[in-house]
């Protein structure tokens, strides 16, 4: 069992190195925006995440680097000092090169200390937890490398040969109704969860309809066409604020260039394809769009229950949610217990996966979060009735 | 029946300038905060609510200055362009007198209309709908004049007599509880509510204990002793940036004062008294006090099941729920609807009422809200254990 | 001697407050910018000065308010901790009675104990030093009262008979031609004149020629036809900026309304008159108007030696002098010292006086200094060709 | 003739790729603080300079990449639109291998076009402002470079080799005495200047003494020892608000460590030398060391008629001069207009030269220009008494 473990951890650690197989090394470096972190630093802090929370325990480990703590920590208190977010994309040092000679280090001194292992040794859980934070990480080393790329003035393609994967129909408008009624939330099945995924609860749901499919690109154009964004009553104050302050006209990624809406994916600069799923929007603009339909965004459990009905994973699917403990939620003890609970304030939100998610990595009860105004994930729009 | 109404008209809008009558007249000017508004402001925008959605669809009727609804509008995008926020404190004129001269007119104006209406006039609840929009600014009004005497360095007293009511015991540490089951949520009473207390809907709620009396200065005194404010592990991590960027380290209105804790009240600058309730803390304070105590905050649905049980009504109740739709909320239509629904993010609920609300102006169902970093409010500490 | 000199202090205390006679209570209490001060602070602030300055040094004299120190200290350091300047329109208190109060009694303690003092009492000197500091203030007065009313939709009038004074003739336009050579520079007369006029020094000048006359609105407005505002070639980098940053298109107080020019002046919101002299205009402003006429602006020398050839007094003149020390400049000792030395460094130069200056208040050395983007005082601009 | 100029272009196009000889890819990236541009930034500009303000005119010349003048163009509003400033070290592309084939193109088209040039032709004059141009990069491109590796948290080494010239005896402390008189500035010999530095004219300068040598790092010890950075009276009113909000408790790139102040130059991090010349330091703190010692710093006038007595070009110094356009300035026509003359306010001038000044890019009559808190260059203080 060891040994499929070891080949798990492996396989994910490569994976890492593989969504950055495409890239130049400056590409690895620069932060264009706070919420943005340098590809080199994922790779670090990932690293780091495995040196601190398992290597230091094992007898006579040294650090790699007695400074990469101060480098690579993300935002644990518990760990102490670290280097302010913001600064993340003005360290030059250490070097791609060092980081993967780090990430090499690691990988090699646990493979082996895992070797030695009994199988209900308690580190095999903060195991676990390392490779779901690893794939985590990936998702946001792509969407980040993402907005690296698409905020060059050169808009240089990650891939060239980069397609999206077929599209919805923008036809087919079905909508699924759930009955009202006492439903259970939450993890319970075997295997890997967070703790935000727990206790597992019962809640009561009014009956609702909600859609078999994702809004499209094409819908999306309806809506601006129609001067969605420059009527108020379809938007929270606070989002009419955010899209005035910050001049939104459209997705992110998208840019109207005489007269035609042309958008930036990972194969470079496009025209906006009517029948591809409507992606990089922020819950105010999924909110706003619901409400010129005169619909509404699902609650997160009216996802979790209606999710075994439609097909998904393709968008991460704004709720109207706000990101909360459960009843009975219990954080871990230390620094591990730093992981999610000290974020349940001012975020919504986001069920399902995107085309970012890493194959395994996706629940039907996994609770994504994100502050209302982002918009660099994959995210996407599912409505309901009721 | 429009003659009790008249009345009621009279008596609240009487109440406002009451709670106005220790005030000199700069008192009515200031706005040293982004969030306060100057008292002469209030006493102009609740007229001008007044005017602008009755007696405008007055036949015939001319405003009483043109300008006024640049300066008085608050917030209502349908209505039109106004003051921005930041600027209600840099505004000399329109005065103090033609502030009060505004209000007679409207007062007289709008008496003298009402006794033409037949009972099942459609405007009867926009007048009602005012006269609880001018009790929440009562409330609004003397916790901002506190704010602007507290903040002042000579620490003026708004009425030197002013005595706290009596405090509860910190001794008596009593839990009630609540068994799990399926509960109604909402106001379905007769009477006016705001449109989001509804719809009435069902909840599921687990079992939970929930204390009978608010935390104490005495038990917030032990948190503060015990280095609450020094420890990131009780915090939000936003909690704790803006603990860090504030320079907080007591509540609103406390000050250490060579070793002893003072706490400016609307009679002056006092000790803190050890029996009193505490008062005046964010959701951040209020939700690492609780983990430090090892509990929780209630939810709002909790709250309003459990609250037949015990007595409320002195300090506005942190609730760990965020303010969102019930099931089934429908904002009203045209600017009336802009009262509630837009602000249905990143804020979270308050329960209860408190010494600054209006005498009829709370209910079981009633669901205020303020951003997490909200202090200067009547905020208090309800524990719940599960 | 001592009697004229308390005759004179009166007389200059009593201009501060005819000076605020049109104004309602209101207007004493508001701050609409940083840079502007509340009517009642600057009451307060220079009865401060001559309380900290010299009462303070009368044996036996008490405080009329220790708190008071706190209130009015400006930016004295020496003399300790202060409210921060943008605060002082927070304060509704002291109240506007208090502060007449408090200079009422300022002026009784002072007059008093002025008459037991000898003629070479080295005092005579700090409280002649107060009279001209009130005096600046009387004029600082003036523009922020005209920024607190003109800045208020509703476009008070300080004074509804208030006239601008005769205009010069936009038709004249002669140069004055001064030959190059040796010239003396800064006060040599007997009188007061301020630390930074001297030491007297001599200066070379190469040979230039200065308007008679000032630019009037006419001559600014054919500037403004020209797309003066939209073309950065006439600009500092800064000014471009600045002008970028505040959406600036015109001086100060003006207001382009259908396609006309309008000015609030202290009389209300009129018509731009052709013949009036330009006003309220930024050293970039400046700079770039004279740049656009293929002419440039005096230095501070220049100035100072042409002055006595043509008739000045109306405007404070934009120089392109950076405000720097004089050869052989010494700063007092103590706070006095504060007053203006370690204010040179990043503001122009500004020479003459305005129509806010006190009659007595001018001098052909005096040195006015503001930050380049300065408008809210009575600027104007005379060009110089070489 | 035109082949020694194409051998001089190419000698110091040279200069600046040996001056990134020991970075790494990475290296060239970053941009840790709006002042500072990243090393490829660097080198892509001053090839861009070349381009628009040469090639361009070659008939039948297409840009190496339309793009890049949109990537390089630092501030010419003449040329058009550019990367906002602060998002120069957010591209990963251009690539640095980019730049490099960039900077070939230009090389060999540059001079394979200037083979073909008459002696007289008018281009000769703006190679040889590119010449200078790229000089002044190469000063930037070094100080540049040390702030990234200074501000690194692993401090790693430019060039470990690196040793700091022979210092200055800090015991010989020797002053000039200049007499009063009327004195010659600016540039009047053969050969390049910048248009700020004419036309040459005439001062009188009253007599002054002037120090032989720099202030050392010993020097500064005793003014840090004595209290200068905690006493507001030796400081600018603006300086002491910078020392305040930024922290500053000694020259950049100081760290007090255990008690011991430690410099971070560019052989890493070591003692600070006692004997070694000051550096790093602002006009504030320039300032307010000259005001401790009861002295002053020099005006530019003094500087430049003092210079030939003295040995300089170690340190860009500082002096009490703002900047500003001499008498009979005249900025070129078009783009190449916007070098120096916009720049014209809120800066101070420094004199000199320093370490990383190429060898033969200085001259007595060089007007260097900072605002008042830069730190970043090379800077120093010679004393002035009078």
């Amino acid at each position: 069992m060891m040994s499929d473990l070891i080949n798990q951890f492996l396989t994910i650690r490569n994976r890492s190195e593989e969504l950055c197989a495409g890239l130049i090394t400056e590409d690895y470096v620069v932060q264009p925006a706070e919420f943005v972190s340098p590809p080199k630093w994922h790779l670090g802090h990932t690293s780091w995440f495995f040196e601190t929370f398992l290597l230091a325990q094992k007898p006579g480990y040294e650090p790699f680097d007695p400074q990469y703590n101060y480098v690579f920590n993300s935002y644990y208190e518990t760990i102490g000092a670290r280097v302010i977010r913001t600064d993340r994309g003005n360290l030059s040092r250490p070097s791609v090169a060092d980081i993967y000679a780090y990430r090499k280090h690691i990988d090699s001194q646990l493979s082996e200390w895992v070797t030695t292992w009994a199988d209900d040794n308690p580190l095999v859980e903060i195991l676990i937890l390392g490779l779901h934070h690893e794939q985590q990480h990936q998702e946001l080393l792509l969407t980040d490398i993402k907005y690296i790329l698409g905020h060059n003035p050169l808009f240089p393609a990650y891939d060239p040969a980069f397609k999206e994967k077929e599209s919805f129909s923008s036809t087919f408008d079905a909508f699924i109704q759930i009955d009202e009624g006492l439903y259970t939330i939450g993890h319970v099945a075997d295997g890997f969860c967070y703790d935000n995924e727990q206790a597992s609860h019962k809640v009561w749901l009014d009956r609702f309809e909600i859609a078999m499919q994702l809004v499209t690109n094409a819908d999306y154009l309806e809506f601006i066409a129609a001067g969605g964004y420059a009527d108020f009553s379809y938007w929270h104050a606070e989002g009419w604020d955010w899209l005035k302050n910050e001049h939104i006209n459209g997705p992110l990624y998208w840019h109207e260039i005489e007269g035609e809406w042309m958008v930036y994916d990972l194969g470079g600069l496009r025209k906006v394809d009517p029948d591809g799923l409507l992606c990089h929007i922020s819950f105010y603009e999924a909110a706003a769009y619901a409400n010129w339909k005169g619909m509404r965004l699902p609650t997160e459990q009216e996802w979790e229950v209606a999710a075994i009905a439609f097909d998904w994973g393709r968008r991460w699917e704004w709720t109207n949610s706000a990101y909360l403990p459960y009843p009975g939620f219990k954080k871990a003890a230390g620094a591990i217990g730093e992981y999610n609970g000290k974020f349940m304030v001012n975020q919504m939100v986001l069920r399902g996966a995107s085309d970012a998610t890493p194959k395994d990595h996706s629940r039907i009860t996994y609770r994504n979060f994100f502050h209302a105004s982002a918009r660099w994930q994959y995210t996407g729009i599912r409505l309901v009735k009721s």
